[in-house]
């Protein structure tokens, strides 16, 4: 009896202390998947969320780029020798403008197959870091074309006395009004695209 | 002597199956402290790097706001009724320009305590989200203000002939390159931003 409580000793002996461990590694893996659970449909509502603002980022760039690129007027008279017009490629800034704004759109609709990448594995890190890099660079590419667009739009709707400047809103007054457009368009890009690295950095926070 | 091996397996077999929890346990924390403990140190390095980082950031932002700010240049010839001057304040972009790069410093300077929380406690997440946050705030502001004053500086320096503005620079060339010193001054600062932006980021990714 003694030798059969041994042996029945022996043979629970192993598997409890197997058990135990099996167990532990049970609880340990059943504790991580209950803080991990949470939190992957919270990364996947922000994954979700950076999708939806990605499309607004690519309406906003896209109508900056678009109506910068698309507005020139001509004014009902000319002289014999030209003829008085504006398009955004009489000023450097206007451009600087569209180039960056076209960058931005086409970078915004490259970086959407990484952001599903984030809305379906919440937990990879690399995409999203990289996302975050990307979209630190097109705030500045943005509020640069906005913010450089904006001070010569300043300077053609108020002119400025110091230098000898003169306003040419008084004359190219629809085209004016369509390139102001095209400043608030491209400072509402550059808000989502800060908007996008603060929602990376959140996602980021814990993984 | 069955049973002194059948007690000396009982008096094994239960403190093996604590033991093994025990060791289980043990490896557990083990494993965590070794991959908890290298991340402290790295994580304690990149707090440095950001705090050595804002210094040059204040340095580089004190520069822009002191050199725009303190530039005016009076010409050595006058006219009956006003004299030849030109200053920051004649044009509203550099006005912004020293307001946000004094903004950009003050920011800096404030911002250097929290830093010093990330180096002593590198595992805070609270303070890193909000340097973060407010970092890409100011990668936008010191853009904006680098950009507009670089579009007006583009403008003094060439002029534009389809709008009639005439360069400035011929007159005033020692205002002018000040104030381009001032205006790459700024872009520093704004790139030191946003690679602040991205160490915060890398800090932030495990925790």
């Amino acid at each position: 009896m003694d030798s059969t409580r041994n042996s029945g000793e022996m043979a629970i002996g192993m598997p409890e202390s197997r058990s135990t461990k099996a167990k532990a590694a049970a609880t340990i893996t059943a504790t991580t998947k209950a803080t991990h659970h949470p939190q992957a449909g919270w990364k996947r509502g922000v994954a979700i969320f950076d999708f939806i603002i990605r499309l607004c980022g690519i309406a906003a760039a896209l109508a900056a780029t678009a109506t910068m690129g698309t507005t020139d007027q001509t004014l009902p008279f000319f002289t014999q020798f030209f003829q008085f017009q504006a398009s955004y490629d009489d000023l450097p800034a206007f451009t600087f403008f569209v180039i960056a704004n076209a960058i931005a759109s086409g970078y915004l609709v490259l970086s959407l197959p990484f952001s599903i990448v984030g809305i379906v594995r919440p937990h990879v890190v690399g995409t999203r870091l990289l996302l975050l890099i990307f979209d630190t660079v097109m705030v500045a590419l943005t509020t640069a074309a906005a913010a450089s667009a904006a001070a010569i739009v300043y300077l053609a709707h108020n002119g400025n006395s110091n230098t000898n400047w003169l306003a040419i809103c008084q004359q190219f007054s629809d085209f004016c009004q369509r390139i102001s457009g095209a400043v608030v368009a491209s400072f509402i890009a550059a808000v989502i695209f800060m908007f996008l690295v603060v929602l990376s950095a959140v996602a980021l926070r814990r993984n």
